[in-house]
């Protein structure tokens, strides 16, 4: 049997439009061969408004009832989705958790799935029905209904491709793909072909636009092809699949950056153990997103100098924190405004030799300034200034070569 | 344990607001020590919001898939009702059919409840919970959700009070209960504090806008004491209860009435078996619906007279196919449009002589002429002119003393 899972998220199944029209897509891998396993959001919009419902009734709603409440939106979905390959003459039905059934452990709100029974599915899928399986929720053991917290309806798909052992994961969306770099921000991006999981998780905001990070992790660990692509045209996606799948010539395969960053610098800290978590312990406390994080080493054994990178919306509240932690020894307190993070992604880097010079060199015959220089295996970050954030996404597209 | 079964109507639910209103109700009975359970239908408007999507996927949708879809109204209601109730500082939690279970045969759109699994509930009560049970929803035996079609929560409920042999069901919807006839077309009219289930079938369309026929019907077979009442207001409503809990000083409990009904006679039909079932085989299979019917006995044996009523908009419809009917033997086809229905209903008048006379006196005295005749045991209809109705239900609401 090859099965195929396909995922359609909200914005797919947004409209009785949009139903009819994925219904088409499902009919089509249908009569490829495929023993297809559908897997569906709540129509876009739903679960929103009940969880603003639920936020009317309490301040405060029960974790156990939110998961009730929030996926009656998944049931309804799955039924208008059978309900059209029903009227189509294909064999179908909706399957809710349940009824399957699929586990979860863990917390309400935040489950993560941790079985599921394929016996049902897989005697349905032998009989020629395709199964129109509700996302984003799950059983415990005490038989209530449980949510996916992070992931969602991906996290569903993902799980049922790796219990079924799907040939590939297909991911619905209103986007296209993964970009070189974000599309809005520079008009040459290009749709990657194949990326590994790795760069994907690597390229943070570019991803996770897509797919959240957890997702992509599972796929990862499974082995799992994935394809994500929209539903609202027929053209090619970007395939997220293992580095020795990939035959690329392109050392880079993409370029992430952000948007209104600070640069808060604590200069002279002493050089002693845990010193990093007394400093980041109260950040996180307060909800407060570190994102780039960079210490040199003591020049005199003693003192250094640490540097990370905030949302600017947080400075304030950071500079705060810092000043009135008595924990923390330091002699300065340095901060900048409006800095962007430029980051390079690729596995090609890896083999090949000057990436991070070919990356400084480009940026320095455009005179933009790097403040400060971060890389792991496959990722090279700089911090720049804001005001060139563009200048350096047109430089480094075209130094690695990734309108071709 | 003394268990008391409180029912929800889709307008007792219909915005944030009212639920947070009929939580008070709830915690008012928990309070009292009764264990409570509690049935919701969907939030008003959701159900038919939900057919109407299912008419745009197709217009033959799936039976099973309804059941889905629908039912997930439910779904939202009871946690909502149960998410309110734990902000209330309340042991509370939703239950859905599944989880119960509750069994139900017969087809989708149009199972009835055939078992109901008592021991989670019961323990969850014994715990001092508050269980929020969807009304409407049932499993059958392959696990498929399915919906009660007749009589929807109300028969949920009733069920509910029979296997759990509860003390009282009461019914919480918008009317305050049922009443000695239509408010609307007699100012005078009164709410009615106690009557048979007998008397609330007779009462058709009166009590019908109260509760499902199929509801009562059910109630009366389990002995079960049903009281309607209103979630708007705090006043009493309507008891339902067997004839031997009634200590009742009125002759009749209520009048009923129709509006623009038409008269059928067919004048000379051959009097022999099976002619009246060749008369309205064809007008079932055309869903017209025909209420009063009374036929003669011959005179001479061989011929006889047989009228009926029906809803006037039906009437063309009735005569082209009695007309085409070559079955039929008659002489003469009679017809009337703008009759009225008026029925006095009252289990008093099977021990109390002279009711019929009662009634047709006090409708001479108004010079308001019978036409046709029909009784029961407890029921005794008159057709009149249709604009005498109001006279008419005047005049019987004065004769039996209705208005005290």
């Amino acid at each position: 049997m090859k099965i195929v899972v396909l995922k359609f998220g909200g914005t797919s199944v947004g409209t009785i439009t949009k139903i009819k029209k994925i219904a088409k897509i499902i009919s089509n891998y249908s009569k490829k061969r495929y023993s297809v396993i559908v897997v569906s959001s709540a129509m876009s919009g739903v679960t929103n408004e009940l969880i603003r419902k639920s936020k009317e009734i309490s301040n405060n709603y029960s974790d156990a009832e939110y998961d009730v409440l929030v996926s009656s939106g998944e049931q309804v979905a799955c039924s208008l989705i059978a309900g059209r390959l029903v009227h189509n003459g294909l064999k179908s039905r909706s399957w809710l958790a349940w009824q399957i059934p699929i586990f979860t452990h863990g917390p309400h709100k935040n489950s993560r799935i941790n079985n599921i029974y394929k016996t049902k599915i897989l005697k349905y899928l032998k009989s020629g029905g395709i199964p129109i399986i509700a996302g984003f929720q799950g059983i415990n053991n005490e038989e209530r209904l449980t949510t996916v917290g992070r992931g969602g309806s991906d996290a569903s798909a993902i799980m049922l491709a790796k219990f079924f052992k799907a040939r590939r994961c297909i991911i619905y969306t209103d986007v296209e793909g993964v970009f070189t770099t974000d599309p809005k921000k520079l008009i040459n991006a290009k749709k990657i072909k194949v990326i590994s999981y790795e760069e994907m998780l690597e390229m943070a905001s570019l991803g996770s636009k897509v797919m959240q990070p957890v997702s992509i992790q599972d796929a990862r660990l499974n082995r799992i092809d994935i394809e994500v692509k929209s539903s609202f045209t027929n053209k090619l996606g970007t395939l997220i699949t293992k580095k020795s799948n990939i035959i690329n010539n392109k050392i880079i395969t993409g370029i992430s950056s952000t948007n209104n960053d600070s640069k808060v610098t604590l200069v002279g800290v002493k050089d002693r153990p845990g010193v990093a978590a007394s400093i980041f312990r109260p950040l996180s406390k307060n909800l407060i997103n570190v994102d780039m994080v960079v210490q040199n080493i003591s020049a005199n054994g003693k003192e250094t100098d640490l540097t990370f990178t905030i949302k600017t919306e947080d400075l304030n509240k950071t500079k705060k924190i810092i000043k009135e932690n008595n924990d923390i020894n330091f002699r300065k307190l340095l901060f900048e405004k409006g800095v962007s993070k430029i980051s390079i992604v690729g596995v090609g880097m890896i083999t090949t030799p000057g990436v991070t010079f070919k990356m400084f060199q480009a940026l320095a015959l455009k005179k933009i300034n790097i403040k400060v220089i971060s890389t792991s295996e496959i990722k090279i970050s700089v911090l720049i200034d804001k005001k060139n954030t563009k200048k350096a996404l047109i430089a480094l597209h075209k130094e690695f070569k990734l309108n071709k």
